[in-house]
């Protein structure tokens, strides 16, 4: 897609992926290493009543989600900016999708080669829950002549 | 640390972690597939011009400094908002560490166990450029009685 081919309103939605307890432990592991996120049992007394998932590796699966099954852009996935929030935690056995909203287009003022989409990507689990509320600004370069 | 040591102002550095180019790909396989964080031939033509980290490989090693190396929140570093953007990409061979500024301290109105720490986090390569900055609202449970 072209910078042209956003459309501020549609939406795009993904197909699901499946969160294990081994895949929330083996990126705390890496990433964010905290008991909550390495150790049931420890993660039991804390803040999250069980095992959950960092919000890292929520963001991380979601870029997943979107490079292998969002909107193809021209010359790539490139965020300039982005804001996050982990309304609820991804836990063992969610299967995550997004939906996605074109919420602006605004070509650049000083580079007629691209301009700035900003999307709105909610994560969400089977339920319907909210894992990750995301505002993103994504380079998108407008159509060759 | 309970909400009451956060001080605005107050600033805190962590040591150096390398990024190695194997680092770099075996992420973006897991989670970003895209040719300019997975192949160093394919990313020179890219816009990256060379083998880019994907920037959520950036937040997720930035995570692991604040864990390791960064302030020890009792209870844990739980965030409940993130502002990311990322100037330039972190390249094979970075040393990145954080650089982080208290921006603001905030006890909740409603949960008298708790407030908001804003902290402000660069995370610098070895040259002082600057791979992302971030806003994070973490939360922080005050000192019990």
């Amino acid at each position: 897609m072209y910078l042209e081919d956003f459309v501020v309103g549609s939406e795009f939605t993904s197909s699901e992926m499946t969160v294990t307890e081994d895949d929330i432990i083996a990126f705390a592991k890496q990433f964010d290493p905290q008991p909550f996120h390495l150790d049931p049992e420890a993660a039991k007394s804390s803040f999250f009543g069980g095992l959950a998932a960092s919000g890292w590796h929520t963001a991380a699966l979601t870029m997943r989600l979107l490079v292998t099954g969002g909107p193809e852009i021209t010359g790539g996935s490139i965020g300039a900016g982005v804001e996050l929030k982990w309304p609820t935690a991804t836990r063992p056995g969610d299967r995550l999708h997004f939906r996605i909203t074109c919420e602006s287009v605004t070509p650049s003022r000083s580079r007629a080669d691209r301009g700035i989409v900003v999307l709105r990507v909610e994560t969400l689990n089977q339920d319907g829950e909210v894992r990750q509320l995301s505002v993103v600004n994504t380079l998108a370069f407008t159509r060759p002549a």
